[in-house]
Formats: C-alpha cells, structure tokens, sequence
C-alpha cells in the first residue's frame, strides 16, 4: 500500500498466495489485488470488458486468519459489471475485481484454473498450479487522439497512454509495428490492445503485437526437444491453461539413432548441422500447425515460446554446431538463457513473438535437466531431493533449499533398451511388465499397446496387430529384477545354468546361459550380455547418485523423483530391486512423467520462474564425473546384484523381504497399480 | 575517484574538458580519465596493442589552472608501450594512456582528430569537434578457455569477461552470434574484439558483432535523407574522422518533384509507398556502397547508422504511409527517436549493426529539423537564437538554455526557384548572384558553375557547357532585392512602368511589367508573378519568426542560422533587405550548410547527444501556425519589401543606408565574399 494502513480500513486476505493487507473503503479488489503483488489478469485495464479479473468471496469466519468475510463486505454488482455479466454470462458467485470495491472485511478466493498435466504421475496426484505472470502481457488502453497543439506520433501516444494506464516507465517498440500502428490505432478507432513483452524488469519493455479493440486471449508454446520425441504444449497466457498438446519424433533420427551419432554426423558431413537444424525446425515447425489447429488459434496469435532439450538438441536447435560437445571439455557454446525472437530461429509465429530457452546445466546436463529442476524445485525445499532422468546419459540431480547437486551420468543405452540383444524402444508390442513364478521360472509379461497379461484369455488377439516384438527399458528392469528374485541371476549377475535342469527356459548359449522369455517370432530371450550391460548402466547411475550424495554428505535421501518417458513407466519397487536408486521411502518414490515440459510451462507462463532456474543453474555445483577418482570405485561396488556393499541397509530390507512376499503371491498387478489414466496415456502413444 | 583524494596524490587536469582529479601515483592515465568520465578510446582494455588511448602531456606552468606540467610528471616509456612504438610508429609526444602511469602534476591533452565538415559555412569557421560517447564500442578480451569443473559456456565466458574488462553488468547477445561464438573464440585463440551496443545505459548492452583478435576499427553512417538529395556520411566511430562522403539525388523524385506530389502519389497508387519506400533504400544501400568503397571498408565493419529527414521523407525511410501527414491533424505515426535494427530495414550492414533516427517534432519538423538543433543547440546557451531552414517549408526553431519553440511556416517553393517563371533548382547554369546598376538599370550575373560575372571577359565561354538556364533560390533573393534596392520594385512589390522609358530591360506584359534580365535562349525575365511570389514566401517565413518571436516575448534575436543549401548560398545582408530574417548582426548571421548532417554524425558519435535531443524534442514548444489567428495578420504586414510596419528598425537602417552604398559602388563582389573552399564545394556539385 502506498500510504500508511489506517485502522479504519478493511482488512482483505487473498486465497491461495494468503497475501493480506488494510485497504481503504472503496478501493477496488483489483486495485488491492496489484498492491499486494497478487496476480490477477486484466486486459482491459478496468473496464469491466475482457473479463479476465474475475474472483469469488469466500463467505465465514477464517479463525486461522482471524477474518470474518461476507458477501456484504463487497460492492453490490454496479452497471458496468452487470452488462458484462449480461453479455458474456459471468459464472455465479464471480465478481469481477476491477468493478467490486470492498466495503467490509474480506476473503478473496482468486480462481486458478488447475494445471493438470496428464503425463504427470504422482501418487498424490496433486493438481499442479503454475501462478502466472508471463512475459508478455496483453494491455487494452484508449488513445489520445491526434493533435497539432501536441504534435506527438501515434506510436508516442500509445506509449503514453501505456504509461499511464499500465505502469510502464519506459517503452520501446519493435520495429515492424512501426508501418502497422498508424492503421490499427484508426481501425480500433484510438482503442487498441498491445501486446507487451516484458521479461527482465530491468530492462525497458517491448510492444511487440498490436490489435485494435479488445483483444482478450493470446498463447505461448512450451516445448521440450527430445532426441527421440518432440512434445508441444500450446498454453493461454492469460489462463494458464493447455488448450492443446502435440507430439512427434524427432526427425534427426535419421541422421543418428542417438545423440552421439548425430555428433559424428555433423562431424563426418559439412552439411550436416544445418540439415539438422532444419529437420528440427521444420518438425517443430509441424507441431506448431498441430497445435494451432487442434486449439482451433492463429499462429499470429501465438507470441511467446519456451524450448527445452538436452546440450545436443539445445545447439542443433539454435543452429550451433554441437561437436565441441561429442568430447571433452565438452563444451558448450551457450550455457546461459537464450532470449530471442522467435523469426530469429526461423519460426513462424506472430512477427513479433519472443522465444526463451532455459539454461544448460553443463555439458551433459541441458536445459530439460533445467526444466526437471524447475518443475520439481529441490531448491524449494528442505527435504533431501533426488531427481534422476535416465536416457543414454542419466542426470542426477540432487538437493534442497540450502544447496544442489548435479552430475550426468554415463549409463548408456541399456535402459533404452538399446544394446539389449531383443531390445527396443517402448512402442507397441514391447514387452513393458514381467512376472517369474518362483517356482517353476515360467514368466507371465504385458505388453505396450493391451492390458491383458501373457497368461490371459484373449492375450494372442489383443497383440495380434503388433505382435510381441522385443522388450523396451522398463521390461528390461523388471525381467532382470524377477531373475535375480526367482534365484535365476545371483548377486555376480550370472545366469546360472545349474537351473537348465530345472526349466528349459535356461538354456546354454556356448559359454553362458540365457532365459528365454517368449517363444515366437522374434523369439525373445535374456543373454549373460544383456544382464552385463544393465549392470553397467545401473552401476554408472548408482554411482553417480553415490557420487552425489557424498558430495551431499547424506546416506540417505528424502524423496526421489523419476523424470522422463523411462521414469514413467520404471516400477520404483523394481528400480530399487536392481539398486537403481538409493534407500527411500515407497510411498516418497514417483514417476513425475515429462517434467522437463512441465518446466517449461511455468518459464511461459511466470517469468519469475525464468530468473529461478537462471539463478539455481549458476548456484548448482556441477559434478564432472570424468574428473573423479570416486566415481570409478563407486562404480566398480556397484556392478553387483544388489550392490555388494549394499549402500542403503533399509532398502536391503524391503528388496528381500516384503517385495518378494508380494511377488511371490503372483498377483497381476506389479507392486503399484497403474491408474487407468496412465494406461490410457499410454495406449495413446 | 572511489577514494577520497589524498593531499600527497597528484593533480592531474585534462584538456580540452577541463576536468581534473588528484590520483595517487602509479595510477594509469587511462584509468585517471575513466574515473573522471574523460573520454579517451580504447579497444585492447589496457594491453599496449591498439594504440587508440594516445595523449600528450603539456608543458609549462598553466596560471589559470595552477598547475605546472612536464614530460617528468609522467613514467618513461616501458617494454609494451615502446613494443608498440615500434611496431605502429606512435608519433612524438604520444604517449599511450593505459602505460603511462601519473608521477607528478600533470596537464594531458587529449588529442581531439577535428571534425570539420567542408559544407559547413562559418565566418568564423570554427572547428567543429564532436566528442566521441559512440552507442557501439569496440572491446578487446581475453576469455577463459572451457573449464569442466566450470561448465560455463562460450559466450557466458565471453560475457564474463567483457563484465571483467570493461565493467558491462548486465550484457545480452545477438541471437545471429549464437552459432558463431564457438569459432570466432576458437579461431582467435581466445582472444576475440566484441561490438557491444549500449545506447540506454538503462537498459542490458548487448554483443552485436565478434571478431577473432584484436579488431580495431569500425565505421557508423550518417545519412539525411532529403527529399532532393540524400547525403552521407561515414565515420569512424573510434576517431570521429569522416572516412567517405557521398551524395545522390533522392530517386522518389520521379513519384513527385516535392513533398505533397509525393504524399498524393501514395494517396493515389496503391502500391506507392511500398515503391518509394524500396527506392530510398535502394538509393541508401548504393549511398553505402560508396563510401566503403571510397572508404575502403565492409559493409560488415559498419556497425551503427543515424538517419535523419523531414517527416514524410522520415515516414517514407522507415516504410510507414505519409498520408496523414497530407492534411490536418498532421499527425506523425511516430515522432520519438526510432531505434531499430539495421537489418529491420532491409539495410544491409553487419548483420548486428543498428539503426536510430533522430526524433520528428511535429508533423511539419522533422528528425532534420531536430538534428539540426542538436548541431546548432540554441538549448546550450544564452543568446537568443533563430534557426531557420528554407525549403517547401520553412523550419523555423527560435530559443536558448531557458526555453525554444519552434514552428513550420508554409513558404512554398518559390525559394527553391518553382513557381517562378524563370525559376529552376540549383544546378550549373543557373543565375545565383545579381546586381543592377541603380543608374542604368543593367544587370550583370554570375551562374553556378563560373566564377565569372556575366560583363566579364571570357564569360560567354566559361557557361557554353550549360548555358544561362534559370534563375535559383538564391539568385531569385538577389534579383528581386537589387529590383527594390535600385527602385525597380516599389515597397508594394509592384514593378514600376515608368521606368520602361529609361531602360528597355523593363517591359509590358499585358496589365503589368517584368524585368529583362537576360537576353538568350532562354530569354530569362522576373515577372511581377514572380515577385508577388516571393513576396508571399517571405511574408510567410517573417510571419512565422515574428509569432515565435512574440512568444518568446523578444523583439530582436542574438544570432541567425541560416540552414540547408538555400541558407548556405543565400546572402544574408539581401535576405535582411527583403525582410526574410529579423534584425540581427550581420556578423551574428551564418550559413551553417548540412546541418542536419552534422546533427546525425553527433547522434552517431555520442549517445549522449541522443538522450538531449530526444530530451530537447520533449521540451520543445511546437506552435502550429494554421492554429494561430496571428500568423495571418503579421503574414499579411509583411507583404510590403521591406516589411511595411517595419518589425526590425535596425534592419531598416542597415538595409537603407549601407548596403545602397556598398552596393553602388558596382564592387564585383556582393557584400560577402564567398570564400574559395565555398566555391570549390559549390563547383563539385
């Protein structure tokens, strides 16, 4: 508040941020909402037009808050407020904050529409919430008209009346609105509404997009480039909702499988980067149309963009050439936020649209490890956090409030189901679920695509269309995990063929054994090879998270939160049965799906949380895992079945107790169930 | 300084600013000239390699300082400045800043590379120097190589370091250097010269261009942008020094000889103001073509470019209709200074380069009017100053440190020799200099192109190339004042009949007469149209210093701009006789020829002259004639030659006494001689 609270004002309290002040009879909630830093959106700037400033009271007595609010504590619904309500039916109960005054003691409860994103799984199923407060801004505002006793540009008085109605001290304007201002400010006959991007509070604020009228909605883009997927989020600015979601595979994938072989790639073709860089472009470019099309927008309408994607996505999307990073220093050539415009990279969007890139990390720890981190916000917290999103590199990420962590770790592809003699990429007809019968080590799977279980009638029918056609990285965890818990696998990770007499499902391969899982075609079996590189890959990440949690000086961690399309569909119990991951509470375990997008929504949608993760990114201790010695060790302890020197004595006890107690009953279902909505997503891959 | 000075630190004074400090011995005088805010250019930061930080110290006992220098109060010449001696040749007496270190009291003058302009016409032919504060400067670095233990990336390291070295806090990139930063660092061995442009300090400076090395020269233009020449500059934007200049017709002529055919064309073809926009530009890019081929420099090492012109020629520039500048309200689109890119215009400079034009201000003052009162600054100081600048309009800026107005006063092209019957633009062959013998009525004249008065030897062949074609701006002044000034015209502005029997030069022509004034083909005659023309330009050009004159409550002025070509090449002593320019010294009374350009290389040069006129524009109180009930009547007094109610006794007496008799001495010159350099500038035209 600007001048002194006087005790005779009225106390207000604003649900959810809890913010509360005194403010005079009279003032608008609005108004009071803007003192106190609450966010509310307004486009019209007051007049009760665009209706976005729309709140409820809470009606009762508030002990905790010591507050009494009723309805009678607000402005009865004035003329202006009651055409709104007449024109554009104002939901009951809504006020908007711009035209009710307070008049008594009050609750003001400031809807926010749920951000719920379906790809996230949570026990808790929380509702995620991203407070808004965008970078760009739409600002309705009436125009002087032209006159020759103050002889300023039509460009000038709209900057004024900017000024004045909006706040903004300083101004600039992009510089193809220069030839357009002069016509839309007649068109909308002096009212207009300009878009304004203003991302850094220090810097001068940008008209960016010019309508005339009122023009009450606008986007933003929020995409995660994936070396193998693409996903796209187009999201309201103004809301905060997703009105539509798209996803594709990376093009790329037909220079190189993985990121490594795109580098050789570039690095064997002079024009390599640039066709790249073009395919990358282009397909986001496609996702772009998808979007639009599907949330019924104009691209023009679209005026912001966040991107996420690892160090080597990151360069060959902004055009940079990624072979610094194939060795090392691995070094990057841009670490820091990119802010750009969005024609700058060739995408069309509105002309004036801005695009931002979240930090990188390090070498191997880009911007979606950056995004990871937003979304899950170890740093905002006390509680002892270990995130790990495992692709061919695992990023580990570990922290709270007083300091984070962070190191990639090189697990390769194993748990990509790459190297894995009947791997593959989690598609339909990939085994996903495995049960042994500890008796007889006859398996029972489910595959991606059917929910049916290889033992079930209707199974053959149900996969016909794809067949079984190899295990993806989940499958790979949980048929290792049950052959280490059916006695198949010992704690060395050697297949023992002494149970070739026990099953013919063990059978020798010259010098080793294997497991076959399924008879068909391809017949799908587990090679001492296959278990030898999940070993390695399992011993490279638990290595790095040991890494970590020395350099944390903790042996144990609070919560653990699996990011990425693996960590999706990971069974924590199994993860954990193979040492994945350290000691921690089951129920503190989750899978929080495509965190990195989730990152990226809330860098569009609140700026604050762009200078958060710009300010956690250079405050992070980054770990080069190459440089040390302990890694190696670590390493080396953890090639075995649970580790040897098992690391996390609790973790022990679940791993040999309750969970095979709960296998051993062969349900079917594995340790947790997964929702319906999750199968549903799923199918819809 | 960030100490307090210390009694035992050493005064040192820097001229030509004056300012002076005490620092402790040791300290470096590039670092003395830093904490002070002397200006003194350098790109290494202090290595002794690019030789721009040169100064002398000066000699002797300065009274009037209290101070005595000598060539001892500085340290001897060490290892890397004589390293740099030898290798670069430093001329005697310099000595580079950033080595030399204070041992005493010194007087360091910091050379100033002068900055004179050959159009500019002084009597007192000062030199103009512009102090250099460019919005682009060159800075050298040296960039930590990639660390793993630090995985910043290229360009933040770069950033680092440019914060390190040269004190930028908050420094944003180009989003064209994203792809290029990696091999510029690694091709200049991390040694790189970054083009940062800072021109609010406000605002985050930003890298606009990358050079491998040391680079150590970059250009900016200057260009204004009339609507029948287009003139530029290009300068270095480390010394000032005007390294090209060039000049070309502006190609719209052919949509519309003035302004207003111009705006019609647009009114009138639908693609109008796309066609003259692109051929400006067109015009403008062939413009830089030719100063950096006369320069010899890259486009790319033109980093900066100022544009000023008359609003709809400024319109026009930046692709926006002129139309509404057609008729009242006269509204400008934009009016305050535009900063954009130059590639936003299509203009093809270093990809990073950028582009301001000065602000209009008002719908009939453009950006020249403003650059012109940058180079003039009536704001700067106490005299009373009238700036007038004739063209279809006339310009009229009148004010100093307290207060300026301005005001467009609409005069017509009479003074650019159209809508007089033997009228024609300046160009060879056409008459610029008059007398009439007051007893016999005989003319003789000089054209542009010849030095030649027409009575003298070898005339007839010094103009056979180009004839004697018309009569221009500055010959139609003459001709009519020698008309009055030897009683041809009356002070009505009626040419006498009477005297048609004493000379046969006048004639009858139907109801009135005309003056013969060459006999040939063409037959060039002054015609009483053609004084009634001149009559009403000048009434308007009075009317409009007069109104300003009253609301500045002055009756007289200090001094007199005349800018532009007309004022260059108009008499100022005929222009008093006819009353286009209130009382005034003659000596105060000066032809400042390009101002406009002058003004633009300033903006160029110091972006603190940008902040001023922006701030002046502001300030500026903008009188529109047409709304002012006293232009008309003081338009109308002013009919009479010389003014019937004569605004300026002085003038009266000046315009009744000497210049009859000078005049009737039949002198071969007019009352000024136009100096050679004058004459040469005229001649290259």
């Amino acid at each position: 508040m600007n001048a002194p609270p006087n005790i005779t004002d009225h106390l207000v309290l604003f649900m959810p941020s809890g913010k509360r002040g005194r403010f005079a009879k009279g003032t608008t909630i609005l108004d009071a909402a803007r003192q106190l830093g609450v966010y509310v959106e307004s486009v019209c700037g007051g007049r009760a037009t665009c209706g976005r400033c729309q709140i409820e009271v809470q009606e009762g007595h508030f002990a905790k808050h010591k507050i009494s609010s009723s309805r009678d504590s607000i402005s009865p619904v004035g003329p202006k407020e009651a055409r709104y309500a007449e024109k554009r039916a104002l939901p009951a109960g809504r006020r908007l904050s711009c035209s009710a005054t307070i008049e008594g003691d009050l609750v003001v409860d400031v809807p926010q529409d749920a951000i719920v994103n379906a790809q996230v799984v949570r026990k808790d199923a929380d509702q995620r919430v991203i407070e808004r407060y965008p970078a760009v801004q739409l600002c309705y505002v009436e125009v002087d008209e032209p006159d020759m006793h103050k002889p300023l540009g039509d460009l000038d008085r709209l900057k004024a009346a900017l000024g004045k109605d909006w706040g903004f001290n300083r101004l600039e304007a992009d510089a193809h609105l220069l030839s357009q201002v002069q016509g839309i400010l007649r068109q909308g006959e002096w009212a207009v509404t300009a878009a304004v991007h203003h991302d850094d509070e220090a810097d001068a604020a940008r008209i960016i997009a010019l309508w005339p009228g009122l023009k009450n909605e606008a986007y933003g883009i929020a995409c995660d480039i994936g070396s193998t997927t693409i996903a796209m989020h187009m999201v309201s600015l103004l809301s905060g909702r997703v009105v539509a979601s798209a996803g594709a595979s990376n093009p790329q994938i037909r220079f190189g499988e993985d990121l490594m072989s795109r580098v050789s790639y570039v690095m064997m073709n002079p024009d390599g980067r640039q066709a790249m860089t073009k395919a990358v472009r282009q397909e986001v470019s496609k996702l772009v149309d998808k979007v639009a099309t599907e949330g019924g927008v104009e691209r023009t309408d679209i005026l912001d963009a966040v991107f996420v994607g690892n160090p080597i996505m990151h360069h060959l999307f902004l055009g940079i050439d990624p072979t610094e990073l194939g060795g090392a220093p691995f070094a990057l050539a841009v670490s820091g936020a990119v802010k750009a415009r969005a024609s700058d990279l060739r995408l069309n969007l509105n002309p004036g649209a801005r695009l931002y890139m979240l930090p990188c990390i390090a070498g191997h720890v880009g911007a979606d490890a950056a995004a990871v981190t937003l979304s899950e916000g170890p740093y905002r917290q006390d509680e002892m956090m270990l995130i790990v999103d495992v692709g061919t590199n695992a990023e580990i990420v570990l922290g709270n409030r007083e300091r984070v962590v962070t190191a990639s770790s090189p697990t390769g592809p194993a748990f990509e189901g790459a190297e894995i003699s009947s791997g593959q990429r989690a598609a339909p007809g990939a085994i996903e679920r495995v049960r042994i019968d500890r008796e007889t080590l006859e398996p029972r799977f489910r595959v991606i695509g059917s929910e049916l279980w290889s033992d079930e009638p209707g199974f053959a029918e149900a996969v016909q269309a794809t067949g079984v056609s190899g295990i993806c990285g989940s499958g790979i965890i949980e048929v290792i995990a049950e052959m280490y818990l059916s006695g198949i696998v010992s704690e060395d990770g050697v297949i023992d063929g002494a149970l070739a007499e026990r099953s013919p499902r063990i059978f020798s391969e010259g010098r080793t054994f294997s497991y076959l899982l399924h008879e068909g075609e391809p017949r799908i079996t587990v090679t001492q090879n296959d278990v030898r590189a999940i070993q390695l890959a399992k011993a490279a990440l638990y290595a790095g998270t040991k890494l970590l949690m020395e350099k944390q000086g903790v042996t144990t961690v609070d919560t653990i939160r699996f990011a990425g399309a693996f960590g999706s569909f990971i069974d924590p119990t199994y993860a954990m049965t193979l040492g994945l991951i350290p000691d921690c509470e089951l129920d503190k375990v989750s899978a929080v799906g495509n965190a990195a997008g989730t990152g990226a929504r809330m860098a569009l949608l609140n700026r604050n949380h762009r200078r958060e993760i710009e300010e956690t990114v250079r405050r992070i201790e980054k770990i080069e895992t190459a440089l040390e010695p302990k890694f190696q060790e670590h390493f080396v302890y953890a090639m075995a079945l649970p580790n040897k020197v098992d690391p996390y004595p609790k973790l022990g006890r679940q791993v040999t107790l309750p969970p095979r107690k709960v296998l051993s009953d062969g349900g079917t279902e594995g340790p947790r169930r997964r929702s319906r909505e999750e199968r549903a997503a799923r199918r819809r891959r």
